[in-house]
């Protein structure tokens, strides 16, 4: 009980962590120093928040961890917000009880705790799942993390867990950390535009803050918060178009997929068996949650180092490519409708030499680890933006602005076929080209940057 | 001869990187592209600019990568200046020829390519020298990097190599690439400062453009600029006082120092010797170029994370700390007045279990390898800053500003005292804390984060 | 000849001007330095660039001078663009020829020069256009403008005029200009949002900067850039409905409104007659182009400021009411269906002692001075904005962008009625409010900020 | 009673300003409300902060009422930091009272409300004082600012106006609004800077107010913030140098001296006298405190456009000058040793036709209205910067910063003598330039921007 006390009570003096983007996270609560002191939090710091789009925007160095206390500071401000101006014991429902702050602040802080080094690719090739995991981390009694949590309670753990799994039942609590326009989103955008150096992600916070408030369904919008509420949905848009989905961070995933994968093969087929170092028990599907907290972006990088100079081509070949960022090129294609084009020219590669499952991929936007704003889709995360008149009306966000409804419920993004880089790169030096006819043919197929339909390739070639 | 006209003529449209301090950094050769492109350039994304300053201020994540870019593009940028107003064909040896670019700017851009991980530990636990290594990149027929700039003629790579000496005949040349206001100089305060979130870094940069011009003897301000250049000055005071030397930035840099030399001590000692991975060329000190190009930060994290689990309890520990940022913590004293404080602290420290020669540590911030403006000091880079009126005559810096002559030829930073955590900090969790003799004893010699003059101590206790 | 090369050759030394927005402003030709020197340039000074925005954002107090100095620097920096990479050299037609550069930069710095003090309120009351006014000041020999110009050749005064007016034969130089994306809009959509500190304004310039280019029938972007134009345009549409279109500026205006058609009247019919001071000539319409001049925000107050203290009620009570910032109030309708219930107000104004054509008005934000992107619509500005593929196909913005299309070819903005305020505040003093029954009918009218319709209105009282 | 609660008790919907320097300035109490719908507060908006400043960075177009704004803003933030961290309830003395927020913030609203137009040059003229006039607007009971106080409690505008007068008796008050670090230049360092675009204002404002504290005789800094405060002197020393200070600025404020005099002599002898408008109280010397308040920056350029086309050909030049800035031009003197000089100058001057009482002028920016940090001297203002360490010691800022030494205590500044631009500029039109020997001899008396001692000069001539 006086353990409780000291972890949730207010600090004597406020500590501060500076923060470029938010200038300072202030922290008020022993609890929150003692998480972010746990080596489990520590290691988001050598997790990068942006994968393989630092290869694209060399700015984009940061980290998860530097991620995590942003979204901690956006989900304190806002409680500060609710329990000044709409406190449960004057708005009852639509009120905010405070009590929450605890459970609020500790899912904002640990949502991401599960993530690893490049999970995307990652999860797909070891079939981890980061979500799980961040559960895992916060109910596993070793962990540190757990360890400081249940010291304020002993079902306290359950509870900030159950946030993350959306089960919560404060609505309010839940769609703080997980909904359209939530602590996270908030903080990525304006994080990753801050390190990108782009200013897409430049919605007006300190505007969205002032017009959020609590409502009996979770979180509303005061209606004259309207365009502000419009503009922070076609950031998030314009993020995805320009930096999220870039073709050459995606590029960059694909050869990383490809590495993996070749890694996967050689470790159960070769003869010795590939040294994996600490990804070992990845590869033998026995990997403990001690394991995975031992994985970090240097790790997998250290591991590469290691393969470049691998007897294995292919390995060593695509170890080389992705350490120093020579990324396979893409075109884009309509999976529906170019399927014999794409069979002509992944011919044409493998006539050239490549082994075109090492050295070809597909790869398409929709399905990137980013939920963009459709709220016809079903699934947890979909809730709806709404705006509250004065009175209490609620009116949805894409109902009165045309902007949103002309992105909602539809899908961006693109399919794209990464090649060689050869086969799409002009060089500049001409008499240096390998400019030989398997090129030469595969470029009849091209036109933007796309895949011609047969018709027109014909009439042109 | 084809190939030199390709690698230096303009590119048909320039390329550009999207960054956040600069905006763009504009590529308007092949011959940069290239270099970029090399491997060992590549491989600067993988150390971090500032070190251990990261666990101090979480946003210096970013990589001397892009601190390679923005000196580069500076640098650019004066050229631009410099050949528009300036030119050698109006001003003779007072004026700038622009044939010199392609030297400058390799030079920029490659001025850190011998940097290893935290360089400064690195560097004096197995006696490397960044500076060394960065000539034997750019000279070694074995690099890409090499490669790329030989091909501009075969005299280039040791053009490049002397500016980065400093012999290269053209002043004006060295001067930008090294001197109390170069081109390195100006990118890191302020990349540093973005990244960091402080803005004691930022000084005027288009302002220090517009009055940058060539002279006879190198590089001068014209006169109208003085206060931009005293800006300059105290700017890069404050970014030393409040982010290089910060005392807990430090405080990871001595406890990696007190792990790699126990790791060192393990190796040569242990039965079975330690792993420490790619590290052992360095431990059996027969390391080769392409042995060092090998490292980067991950390299080093990922040998840790291994350690943490060594059966050394000192190694274990150590490796722990550093990974979890659990740096040891400070108190400032004087070397020369303090000794026998000193000797009585450690003995408390002893008492107490620790094994000083790995649990405290001595560090001032004199000896970290930052130059700050003395112009009475000897040396290669202690080139004064010079003002220059229309008419053409010279002033010295310090001469005309009360402010730099205040901070000029006086030593700046402290000297402090590193022992473990418990012996300094007052808990919060009063009933928890093992308050023994020991560290309370040790308490009666510190007032005001300082060591005590033993008789101001004696009246005390 | 001598005269004419001495303005357009470039000075021997750049000058330039430190812009808040811009960070510089370039002058690189004497015939710049001389029109900004002119007194009618410097006129512009005198008068804010966004009328009575001033009284909803404390900061937009910005002039008309600083505006025009930025379109001049986008210009400037776009001439440097066109000239490197679409020299007329090389892509004919479709190129930029660097002679028109002169013309160009003139019309960009001399675009507003026809401004006048709260122009919108202004011209509507005395009737003058500031376009027209614009031309007459370049073309008058007794303008020291004109003066200016016709030193560069006789004939160059008519052709910056003829780019105002959108007849200049080359469309590239109109359409720099006067677009739908031009250095006028790209200007004032960042200074506007720099200065009343909101950020809706701030799309991403540098990489517009980076895909703008010379067409043959004007200017396109090149198909990369398509989201920075989308995002331009949402700025645009942001700025419009946040800033621009603001309820509290136009009551501010429509304050302005009553308050100079007030003085027209007394002016006409008062016994003495008004004293107008330097407004004379535009009260008995025989003003000259001097006498415009003479005009700025300053001669307006100042006659205000005499009018507080005239025996006529009205006018002393509306001037106190414009100086001291205390708008007409409003609500939403629509003029199509809530005649009736306007009729009905108006009543009850009317009934409360109020002269509804003094203090009851409409305002539209449709017919604001502003155009929006309206590719539908006729009229010289409503180019379209045209992106290209790298083989030179083009394509119109809207056919690709969803939000664009979402955006075009709507009106935006709504209609409102402005009454005096005590029929819409609620006091926070209710002791002290007049809370008489005609308010508390009026209030039945009315909800979320709208007039309810009849049949609403009827059920709810 | 009821109508004081009303007042200070807090608003139930916070209100807030959009400010591009604080983001958003929060009112949440009507007593702030009213005072900042006064008339003589909404004056302020006609009124320019930084005087002639604008002619010379054409950005610094902000008026009084948006520092004010920010001042009282400023103010809030520390109020709120003090009673959080250091309630008089817990530290004493050395703690904050919140009953002092009232008198704080309305006297922080409220400092300059006795500003009139280009208050410098204008106070010389008619010996007007601002200060004064604030105390008196503040007490007369004919104002809406007094009426609005007086309901607070009979005492309050007495307390308010001790502030200003700085003999309230709470020094913590005092200070905050009037003390070398007060809240007033934090805003204005930083204000001018945004509006000006240098950033030499851009001390870390945040970090101030995180270790800004009250004691027992005034405000403190905890020491760990040393730096901080250091940087805000330099910030200060620096604008005072780049922009309070400049020449040119300066240039226009003794021409619109040498008009204003030249007007006041005219006002007195011709025949008829000059017409002056809303001036004429202040011509007369029988201005009354509404007299004063009928001015703005508006009324004196209203004037100067009408004697523009005044028969005196001095006053309407001076007029034209100032309208259109033609600023007299400078160069440095030594008033001790360069009086023959200066005579000989003069001499050249008049013999070229000028009046020299109109066309020439001394001005030195020491006795500027800014109070640079001089410890030393004699004065009200010149409180003390105070450091606190943890246990309670205090140490003045000089003692432990050498930058802040190095400064303080020295006159910065120079001074200037100011003639007809002719007599300085090189006209680049050669053939154009009346190089007459009257110039030509001028210019042998100058080098470098500064008049030669005789003996040079000779040896030169």
């Amino acid at each position: 009980m006086s353990i409780k006390n000291s972890l949730t009570m207010p600090l004597p003096i406020e500590k501060v962590f500076r923060d470029p983007v938010h200038d300072y996270i202030h922290i008020q609560h022993k609890l929150f120093l003692d998480l972010i002191d746990t080596k489990e939090f520590q290691r988001l710091r050598r997790i990068k928040q942006l994968g393989t789009s630092q290869f694209t925007f060399h700015g984009a160095e940061h980290s998860r961890f530097s991620h995590s206390l942003g979204v901690y500071e956006i989900t304190r401000r806002i409680c500060d917000k609710f329990v000044r101006n709409f406190p449960a014991s004057e708005h009852g429902e639509s009120g905010w009880d405070d009590s929450e702050r605890f459970v609020a602040l500790s899912a904002a802080l640990l949502h991401d705790i599960g993530h690893g080094p490049y999970s995307h690719t990652f999860e797909e090739i070891f079939e981890t799942n980061h979500e799980a995991l961040t559960v895992s981390i916060i109910l596993s009694p070793e962990t540190e993390v757990h360890q400081v949590l249940v010291k304020v309670s002993s079902d306290f753990p359950e509870k900030v867990a159950s946030v993350i799994q959306q089960t919560y039942p404060n609505p309010q609590v839940v769609q703080l950390i997980s909904s359209q326009i939530d602590a996270d989103r908030m903080d990525y955008l304006q994080r990753d535009a801050y390190f990108t150096g782009v200013n897409y992600g430049n919605f007006d916070l300190t505007r969205i803050l002032r017009v959020i408030r609590p409502s009996k369904n979770g979180i509303a919008f005061q209606i004259q918060g309207m365009h502000a509420v419009e503009d922070y949905i076609v950031s998030r848009y314009q993020m995805y178009m320009q930096v999220y989905f870039h073709r050459v961070s995606r590029g960059m995933e694909v050869t990383l997929e490809r590495l993996l994968k070749r890694a996967k093969e050689l470790y159960h087929e070769a003869n010795p068996p590939l040294a994996v170092g600490l990804l070992e028990p990845f590869f033998t599907e026995t990997f403990t949650l001690n394991d995975y907290l031992n994985l970090d972006d240097g790790v997998l990088t250290t591991q590469f180092i290691h393969w470049q100079s691998h007897p294995d081509p292919i390995l060593s070949d695509l170890a080389k490519r992705f350490l120093n960022r020579r990324p396979l090129k893409s075109i884009m294609f309509n999976s529906e409708t170019d399927q014999a084009a794409i069979k002509k020219l992944q011919q044409l590669i493998s006539s050239a030499g490549y082994n075109i499952d090492y050295y070809t991929a597909f790869n398409n936007s929709y399905d990137l680890p980013y939920d963009f704003y459709r709220p016809n889709k079903q699934g947890p995360h979909k809730t709806q933006i709404e705006l509250m008149y004065p009175e209490g009306e609620i009116v949805e966000l894409s109902e009165i602005s045309e902007v949103v409804k002309s992105l909602a419920g539809k899908f961006s993004g693109d399919e794209r076929f990464y090649v060689p880089k050869e086969f799409l790169e002009f060089s500049e030096d001409a008499e240096l080209t390998l400019f030989d006819p398997l090129v030469k043919e595969f470029r009849n197929y091209i036109k933007n940057g796309t895949i011609l339909v047969v018709e027109k390739k014909i009439k042109r070639s």
